[in-house]
């Protein structure tokens, strides 16, 4: 499962230039930058209400709409996973967080 | 860097039950989910208004940071990246996204 | 102008046990607290979102539909505008914003 | 406590130019759009929440939140609370929703 974001982000630019009725990606990217952020306040807000109510699957849909929706707005941008990943590898393999912790202690 | 968001879980998890004063990510566990989620809710505004803007650089820091909120609202929750990431596999490995393409066709 | 808000609550208030399908404030006290907080998020997304961009009429509209939204809201749990202008009230004559101002002085 | 917005903006508009540190909203506008819009996110997501919760006072004193800021938010665009009560008399005093009903209907 440990490739399923760049798995995720090739099926998302294969559908870039694809017929806006062909799929719900393709009409997103065909809508442009503001459809697909529009819909990534919509996850957040659907996410953080599932994160106070009891249901974990829920939980785990809406984050899940959250992180997709994320992946098509970095597509939109020329972007991919990588690069997050990549800032998170960065910033936890001592930068960020690690070096937060280090200087309060 | 596939297993990324796994071994940044990993870190997360570490902290749990670390001292709040210990590092960020104590703090945060411990002024518990609505601090977490307010978090999430900031990340998110932020990433939408870098996704405006013209910074790749600044788009990518915006969505590791949104990235990384939720994996802590995922550990506060008992959750990891594993159920998130099965769950989008489950949708594009054909589901959800393929589905409905199959089904606008 | 000045009792618009009031007004408009009352317009609302009169909608609560409407047919859910005879106005769009009637199907959405029908469908719940969560989907009216669901547009409260889109519209705060919408508004950030046209503060952004150089359109003021599109701003007017945005705010428009979130204090809209957030009034629909405040009837879902028996609440109108009142209680919000006199939390204001108190603050500006004299307690948040002004005190903080002269706490920071 | 009809005319509470619009004295609220004049207090706000007074700030405009006032000494950043001399007020939480003079620093906001010194700090410019941006910023003020992070406050709008956070305030939205912050009522969300309380929406959710069983505190009244708290909605009431997050959504008074959620309106100053957006007020802040107009003021720094040359816009006032007028402009959205218009849109929202505009649209009671038959178009928007009472139209919608009317087209349901």
């Amino acid at each position: 499962m440990s490739d399923t974001l760049e798995k995720l982000a090739a099926v998302i630019e294969a559908r870039k230039d694809a017929d806006p009725g062909s799929s719900y990606v393709a009409g997103l990217f065909d809508k442009g930058m503001e459809s697909i952020l529009k819909k990534v306040g919509e996850e957040s807000t659907e996410t953080i209400m599932a994160a106070l109510g009891p249901d974990d699957a829920q939980l785990v849909h809406e984050t899940a709409d959250l992180w997709f929706h994320t992946l098509v707005m970095l597509a939109a941008r020329g972007l991919g996973p990588d690069a997050v990943l990549a800032e998170l590898e960065r910033r936890f393999g001592m930068s960020g967080i690690e070096e937060k912790a280090a200087r309060k202690k």
